[in-house]
């Protein structure tokens, strides 16, 4: 379609035909070099959200998403290279943990990340709640302090898949976001257009999660699985538990508080233990160590405190105080106002609506209701039972960190009206559901 | 939703669910005035495209589009008051010759009508080549002649039914043109919006129309009349033939002449049935004449030449040299080439395919590629046979009327090549599908 009408391609996706991949190609670069206009992208991504888009169509759509900006080569690298990327979770601190625990085994973690939107908090924001801390390194300076220090948290820049940010806005505007061909290609392009060795996908599904269901999560998993194996490049994906908050920090100083702890090696639970799990993947799949090797690697690196001497390099290396290692909330900002969460019944907590958490938490400002909202770095929410624990009438599950009185008393009731209590005693959830790709 | 989000009307109909008329209507509304932007109308047009509109959403978009703009009264007419509207076609002359016929049959014509597109001509253009004739009439000008004369065809002023200038330029431009809601909505909204007793569609089906086959035409015939019916007016629909050009004068000054000959008794054919079939509809519906009483006074209409004479009362009203019914070609603009077309074979003549011939005439000049090019009023194509008669090799059956040679001869080819010969005797095809409404 070098020469050729872009309503050729609307009128075959409108009609539930198979794009060549050719066509698709050119209508997203032509929309990306501002060729094509808005209403006709528009167009495209309703008919593609209607008829679907099979994987040689997904495989296009993303590979002329990553060729409308520059890639990232880390050839000058000289350890194992992995990215870890999550769809989106609630008190989702994996990737805090993640990144200077492989470090910590000999591998170099090279992640650009976005900032957090909607319920779910993004790891640049958590990042930054320490004082002095940079996310901005071009990408030249994130290859050389992944080389010297092993891992590196940046923003992804302008110039990196630049077609997602404008077909995202689009997508946003014409309730074309749920669709999981296009979930899958925006999450890939910006995963391919980093060349590391492996890439390990954390889908999230849940109460908490953009995929409600592990069946949904599941067929997103297979498809951007399936993407990296045509692009030629090794990718694991694992779909688990977002039906409740993962760990307890509902915020971003609190989320790097608890990422201090866990790598400290004093806390434990399914954060700990997801963390562990993405660690040894990374250094199963990377070394050839057997599965259960990796995993007692990575949980020996927590609790010896290397991993923690790893957090400590990487904040330093961007500019963060690194004391904040050694004494969190010292060096964190600290939210004015404190109220304790007390449960208002006796039973066994049986469900969370963890995106309800997560919409309470960025309504006392740990969050963006839209793109380019500031946000407040020292509030949010900490809370500690999960789906299984008994709790007493009274018991304090947790507590609100505010901006105000008037934000924490208006927090608490919606937290309490998250939770389902049941009489009889339930069974927590599996963690993972199934790992995909190869 | 006068508070609301229109990405919820766009994940509604996007899921294939019924949107609430008043919901429907608040989004056409917001476009309309500029308040929702391209984009999402796009979207909103792909999504009807694919997941349909009923019968109660057709309605809503048909009055927020009427409601867009101003509506025309008739009230100070005192005939009895009827518009005829034609889906397009290919040598479709009706409306210069019914326009005077119901005039001269007591009744008022009030015609708006748009500038042709693509392989269908315009009547507009068909009556701006009579030197002077001006069909720029405000809506008072209109009703004003309508009342004198008893008749009067001019141009869609921008604010009457503003959105639909709007909306079909997106459709256009997003491949969601040949949908029967859309299409219904757009044509009934004009119609609606000039108030008069009586509605007369002429939905074409065949090789020179959108609605390609009978069963489609059928479809979008009785949509419109149930869209009228529920607004409560009384509109009447034939599907009629355009398997083959209607009439012999595919242009616009070569339109006029055929429309004058035909005014003056002087031809008959399929052309001449179908006038005097809407005029004696019009008449019988409006007077309470009986049908064929109604077809019998049209027919005497044409044959005393008083159809003829309300034509020219019809041309001298908008500043029209009124001898055009005289001697047409002292008035009317002559193209300087003149080419006969000659038949390549002997055979019965099978099949037609009106549309590229209607593609030819436009490439000569009459037409129009894309909406605001120039046309030339005396080029055109004359095309004499109809499905069913024998020709012999050799024998003229038409005339080019070109700007030049080259153009000329090039043209002769391309309306060869449009028809399909037989050995065989053929049966010509009805004229008349069916008729709908009340």
């Amino acid at each position: 379609m070098t020469v050729g009408d872009p309503r050729d391609v609307l009128a075959l996706k409108r009609d539930g035909r198979r794009l060549a991949p050719e066509d698709l190609a050119a209508f997203v670069t032509g929309f990306a070099r501002g060729e094509i206009p808005d209403y006709q992208a528009a167009a495209f991504l309703m008919a593609a959200y209607i008829r679907g888009l099979d994987t040689s169509e997904t495989l296009a759509l993303t590979r002329a998403m990553v060729e409308s900006g520059r890639t990232v080569a880390l050839a000058g690298v000289s350890r194992p290279t992995v990215d870890k990327h999550s769809t989106g979770g609630v008190a989702d601190g994996v990737t805090l943990a993640f990144a200077p625990l492989a470090a910590s085994l000999g591998l170099a973690v090279a992640k650009l990340s976005g900032r957090g939107l909607g319920h779910t908090g993004g790891t640049l924001d958590k990042l930054e709640s320490i004082p002095g801390l940079r996310t901005d390194l071009s990408p030249e300076e994130l290859v050389r302090q992944v080389e010297r220090v092993g891992c590196a948290v940046a923003a992804q820049t302008h110039d990196i898949v630049p077609a997602d940010g404008a077909l995202y806005a689009l997508r946003d505007a014409t309730a074309t976001v749920p669709s999981i061909p296009l979930i899958a290609a925006s999450v890939m392009s910006k995963k391919l257009a980093v060349e590391t060795e492996l890439i390990l996908l954390d889908v999230k599904a849940g109460s908490g999660a953009f995929m409600k269901t592990p069946e949904d999560a599941r067929t997103l998993a297979e498809t951007c699985t399936t993407l990296a194996a045509d692009w030629g490049r090794s990718c694991r994906a694992a779909v688990t538990d977002m039906s409740q908050p993962l760990g307890q920090a509902i915020g971003n100083a609190l989320d790097v508080a608890e990422a201090v702890s866990l790598l400290s090696g004093g806390s434990h639970g399914r954060l700990r233990d997801l963390s562990v799990l993405f660690a040894g993947e990374a250094l199963s799949r990377l070394t050839g160590a057997g599965m259960g090797e990796g995993r007692s690697a990575a949980a020996a690196s927590m609790d010896s405190g290397k991993g923690l001497e790893a957090f400590r390099h990487m904040v330093e290396a961007q500019g963060g105080d690194p004391r904040v290692v050694d004494d969190p909330w010292a060096v964190l900002p600290v939210a004015p106002v404190r109220r304790p969460i007390e449960a208002d019944r006796a039973g066994h907590l049986a469900a969370v609506d963890a995106e309800a958490l997560g919409r309470a938490s960025t309504d006392l400002g740990a969050g963006r209701k839209k793109k380019g909202d500031p946000i407040d770095p020292a509030v949010g929410i900490v809370f500690r039972p999960k789906i299984g624990d008994r709790l007493e009438a009274g018991e304090e599950i947790g507590t609100i960190h505010a901006r105000d009185e008037a934000a924490a008393r208006e927090c608490v009731p919606r937290v309490l009206s998250a939770l389902t209590m049941s009489s009889t005693q339930v069974e927590p959830p599996p963690l993972v559901h199934g790992w995909f790709g190869g």
